[in-house]
């Protein structure tokens, strides 16, 4: 018996290098890893004092309704109002399983099997392999630095043109790895093609919160990102509580959904996951409340300081160019003059873990076609973690 | 835009019923619902216990490997070791969000588009759905009382022979809903067809240790039944801590793979789910001690009552053919005398809704072709509410 021939997704360098922090660090030897996408933070207090709440009084968790629980639901969709001031019908909010769940249900509801479904390159990987592994054709749009690594209209009508047309559009912004954000400009000018050319569109905004530009209106932090909900109902919006509120292992994601979308993805929720983590959601109401918000908020400021620290040292590193971070928490670097060294970013970064003790993530993960001149470093871990491993790097080409 | 043709999968019936009793309930009515396959007992203390001091200390739960943390992982091969005297490595182990996780990682994993795979009706529903949702083709297999609602290789053959060679068989046993078992004699021919014909199986055991039959060596208590792991390594075995366990919501299962999908299912599970809930995974470590598993088995002689409840008033409620209920939480029905004056089994469960005030679930869910004459009843609410419930339809009966 064999594997399916769709199972050959391929597998990730990041999890490979994890290993190898694991067996350096069974060594003795002492790493700094900036590979992910993790905030050290964890959960903001008040939610983990309610899931302790919920434990200690030995709750029974059931399952819940397949797009979750209403109140999650209704906070979900007051925060839209909150962020963005846009209205959102609660009946529309999916509560899935982190954004994975959300992914993988709507690419099922919007897309059958041979749909050609655009995304930029560089991009998160799962997007393509997910897609892959449910018969989606993977349109690759090659987004380098002339775009800001973000899809365009002219882009998309090439592909179009070139392959035929497209049923559906990822976008995700603030991106990953390259932490490039689409203004309100642009995104207007893709949801608009979208509608004309009766496209899918699915916009990614998992580290919306996460950014660093100016201030907005609502906050006085900067501002969250640009929602396609502010401009469409009839996008599929994907976020979780993995980034901004830290809490990736909870596994709690949504989904806001086009109406006529609503139906089809509670109907393939209820036989493909049953329902998200009930204590999770039960929890997760508390992310909301103006103690957490400031928690997640606070959080942010460390990142744009680690993020600082980079900007700062970069003429030291010699790295090259570097994607706009305009958001989420990495940095997205050429390797510039270590390219020639060493030959390409998955050598580069195997010399940078193994003589300096640091690990950042070649880009090949994220750009099969020119990932391997690029390196990704996760902002996470915080100031400090960055500054060690910066000053490591820095000493590790001084020599 | 329009959605997807393969998100075109039926709803449920017990979708509607579930709605009509929060209705019901809302307008002051009192109704017990025999509906759902959720214990009512909640997790083991230990569990609760666990989870509570994971929140409490504010463990910050950022994603594990995404086949499951380690210690979890040797947890559920000893317990392979402890109720079966089978000895499981450990790297075939991969946890998943809930059982649905490992249906949806091991049929993407051993099955293409196209690929034709028999199961049993009637039969839990999702197997079906998520199948069909992965363009997978589903050969039913027409499973009456002859055969105890259980597959057989004659069934098989006759499949293969009129539609072309099968790539997969799902066994359930216990299965839901009729709670009928395979044996080992028939298990062995079962498993040894599959060798032969180069057919994946997957065997869920996910009722396991919700039995009635007979003691086991082991235990004392009846066997948790026959294991696919018993007699060969190349079957996938889906199990879960949602049944025996009492932990549905917190959405947590597992798949012991044979070695060659290990690292397919490893592969796509970090692109499709990244990993299964963090802490729930933590606390459930604390599943397989002595105490939880008492904990357990004293539910299980709850069902057993609940059980005996119905088997001792089949006469007065009138119903005909009985599912024999080896095993879980169900009582599945033929509605006998009552076909003739309600026409069918939905008809019916909406009356006993609306009349006595009792909830139980048609079989159209589970069997498209035979389901409408009969029902199924869910022990799992316990004794108690069972009674109440016989009570109520029994008066109904009589006027």
């Amino acid at each position: 018996m064999k594997p399916s021939q769709r199972s050959e997704v391929p597998g990730f360098q990041v999890m490979s290098i994890l290993a190898q922090i694991d067996a350096l660090r069974a060594q003795g030897r002492d790493v700094v890893s900036l590979t992910a996408g993790e905030p050290g933070s964890g959960a903001p207090p008040a939610v983990n004092r309610a899931a302790a709440e919920i434990h200690a009084q030995g709750m029974v968790l059931n399952y819940s309704a397949a797009l979750g629980i209403r109140p999650l639901r209704e906070a979900v969709a007051a925060h839209y109002a909150d962020w963005y001031g846009t209205q959102v019908d609660v009946e529309r909010v999916a509560i899935t399983t982190g954004s994975s769940g959300a992914f993988l249900l709507s690419f099922l509801a919007a897309f059958d099997a041979g749909d050609r479904v655009a995304l930029a390159r560089p991009g998160y990987p799962a997007y393509r392999n997910i897609l892959a592994s449910l018969g989606i054709e993977v349109v690759d749009l090659g987004c380098g630095p002339a775009v800001r690594f973000q899809p365009t209209v002219e882009l998309l009508e090439q592909a179009a043109a070139d392959g035929g047309p497209l049923s559906g559009l990822i976008l995700a912004s603030p991106a990953n790895p390259t932490g490039t954000m689409i203004g309100r400009e642009e995104l207007t000018s893709l949801v608009d093609w979208c509608r004309e050319q009766d496209v899918h569109l699915v916009s990614d905004e998992i580290y919306h919160g996460i950014t660093y530009g100016g201030a907005g209106p609502a906050t006085g932090r900067p501002s969250p990102g640009v929602s396609a909900l502010e401009l469409t109902d009839d996008a599929v919006v994907v976020s979780s509580f993995s980034k901004y509120w830290g809490m990736p292992g909870w596994r709690l994601g949504w989904a806001v959904l086009p109406e006529h979308l609503v139906d089809p993805v509670a109907r393939l929720a209820g036989n493909v996951s049953l329902c998200p983590p009930h204590g999770s959601q039960l929890a997760a109401v508390e992310a909301f409340s103006s103690e957490s918000m400031d928690f997640a908020g606070a959080q942010v400021e460390q990142y744009a300081s680690a993020r600082q620290l980079v900007l700062d040292r970069l003429s030291e590193l010699g790295w090259g160019q570097l994607a706009p971070a305009d958001g989420a928490f990495y940095v997205y670097a050429h390797i510039g003059e270590h390219l020639a060294e060493f030959g390409d970013s998955p050598a580069y970064c195997q010399a940078v873990l193994q003589q300096a003790g640091v690990a950042i993530v070649p880009g090949t993960d994220f750009d099969p076609v020119a990932g391997h001149e690029w390196v990704r470093l996760s902002l996470a871990p915080g100031p400090t973690a960055v500054a060690e491993g910066l000053d490591r790097i820095v000493a590790f080409h001084r020599g």
